[in-house]
């Protein structure tokens, strides 16, 4: 495919199953009955088994990075958005007005904005890394959205930016998009990689009436049809086939964090749909995900299914942005400090319970 | 009742209706599609609403009161831990061991420990308050709990540990617990204000076989049948035979903090049956309510669905000591900091949706 993106795709490993059985003995060692903190136990033995280390290291600081990218299907009314919104909502992320940087700034978190394919030229701007690969992609209802060599520079892209995320100290990275009209390239993705059915996994986006919703079923049937041959061709070509630029950029961002043993909290059906096309390409990637939140939209149900993740936060949200993942930031957290922190029976003199 | 808790009733008031309806109207102009934070935006109007003021003030700094407290009905043996660990947990509290300690040091949140009747003596330590009303309740299986007057003593401990620590500063107060048998007395108290049947509200707290479970349920039971007279009598009443010193504190700890406008963020079902306890003396104590998560027991939705409550983090816990109500506040700051923060359509030049 490419050099950095075969590299980086060697390179994920699997959770380490020592140190996963390892985890999970300690949690039952810990002042607390065993199994009391539900779900929150499996996300520590998880960044244990991605780490390779128990306890493991505390997800801090973490750096989300926000893909924006326009979409060619626009053009067939899908969203009651206009597509100046994309490049708006870049200029918002970078004066710190919009809700990702609300949400960032109460976890802590840095926040990088990637053009990784608006349609419209943005000014420059601190913490805005132009890399755009096209404006836009094309149409996905008439033909594949992107070409091959498309496709890889978005997800060469996001390879690069985790990177340099990485190399500056993050320790969690977190995947946000931004790009009108990108539930649409989601549904048809996590049809593609599902194999599911367009009317079970087309949701309302931001918001839009029956009639849009029955519109956008259909598009999304029609791009799987145009593009039935490439679907079958491989990971690859499903992704540029019905993807979108920010999701191939995700991809890539979701296999760099895998490759580097470090934790990628994902977003919604966006950052979803990226997962399924990055697990698709490295089936290991997984190990290193964590479901930050579950989306009101019903592909991302599919989606996380399909994975085998099971979401920390699940409030109806349907931004996108990033801003469900780093709600999640602080459980995920608190998850690893028991770790580090909890005393075990022994240690603090609590008498466990009769057996 | 007394003095302190007729006069903390009293000052309890309802939500401001004009606050929650600017707050509400000031999130349809934010810079997201309407609606797209979901249960957050709920959330941060409802703190309006609370504070009378929109926005509403950063909950932070947050305050954990843990209050502990042993049962007489523990003799029964409704529970597979031996009692001593009420006091060996006080310890671990007051040590930093705890997974209390680990969540409250991730969210920035104090720690207080109130012995509000623990049965044995516990050694002095940083952070320990002893407020002693009586070492452990009697068996609510053959009798009432408490007296009138440790019922009164123990809601007025909850007050005035509330008033310290908002004095101290507090802007968020959370609520937890530490007592062996503590979920037997929940599930009576759930079963007597919610007009619930034993079997459907009793679960297996920290880890119960079968047998035992059946068995607990025969006492909750028993309990309610012992007590009938006194549970018709009154909330105050019901909350004397059934409940537990820690429930009577917390209860108290809850209306101090609607009296002050403060939120309160309520744990597992311990703390939502000493909210059923709070909405039962004074009803808008709800409206300055905020349910943590939703815990495992099944008595825990009965409580919320009485209240009407929507929990912010529902992953399985059934730890108690506030641990599900430490992992909601970041969630909460998250929704307030919106409300703070984010830029409107007009502000920030980005174009709104197609009406």
């Amino acid at each position: 495919m490419s050099p950095l993106l075969d590299a980086t795709i060697a390179a994920v490993r699997p959770a380490d199953p020592a140190v996963l059985a390892e985890a999970a003995a300690h949690q039952d060692r810990l002042t607390k009955p065993r199994g009391s903190l539900g779900v929150l136990e499996e996300v520590a033995v998880r960044l244990a088994g991605s780490a390779g280390v128990s306890p493991p290291p505390m997800p801090v600081p973490a750096a989300l990075a926000i893909f924006a990218a326009d979409h060619g299907v626009y053009v067939r009314g899908v969203s009651p958005w206009p597509q100046e919104v994309t490049g708006q909502m870049v200029a918002n992320f970078l004066a710190g007005g919009a809700v990702a940087n609300a949400f960032a700034a109460q976890m802590g978190a840095s926040v990088t904005v990637v053009d990784v394919g608006v349609a419209g030229d943005l000014p420059p701007g601190d913490g805005l890394l132009v890399r755009k690969v096209a404006r836009g992609t094309a149409d996905l209802s008439r033909g594949p959205a992107m070409t091959r060599e498309q496709v890889v520079a978005a997800l060469e892209t996001g390879i690069a930016v985790a990177a340099d995320l990485l190399a500056a100290g993050a320790r969690c990275l977190v995947a946000g998009d931004m790009g009108i009209a990108n539930t649409t390239a989601s549904a048809a993705l996590i049809c593609a990689y599902c194999d599911a059915d367009p009317e079970g996994a087309t949701g309302r986006g931001t918001g839009i009436d029956d009639e849009t919703h029955t519109h956008k079923i259909d598009i999304v049937r029609e791009a799987l049809a145009v593009n039935r041959s490439l679907c079958e061709a491989g990971p690859l070509d499903t992704l540029r086939a019905v993807g979108g630029l920010e999701h191939a950029a995700i991809a890539g961002f979701i296999l760099k964090a895998a490759a580097s043993r470090v934790p990628v909290i994902l977003d919604g059906v966006i950052a979803g749909a990226a997962a399924l096309a990055a697990a698709a390409l490295a089936p290991a990637a997984v190990d290193h995900c964590v479901a930050g939140h579950r989306s009101a939209e019903p592909g991302h149900r599919l989606a996380l299914d399909h994975l085998g993740l099971r979401p920390l936060v699940d409030l109806e949200l349907r931004l996108g942005e990033g801003t469900g993942a780093l709600l999640a930031h602080p459980l995920v957290c608190a998850a690893v400090r028991v770790m580090q922190d909890v005393a075990t029976f022994d240690a603090a003199g609590v008498t466990d319970k009769e057996a």
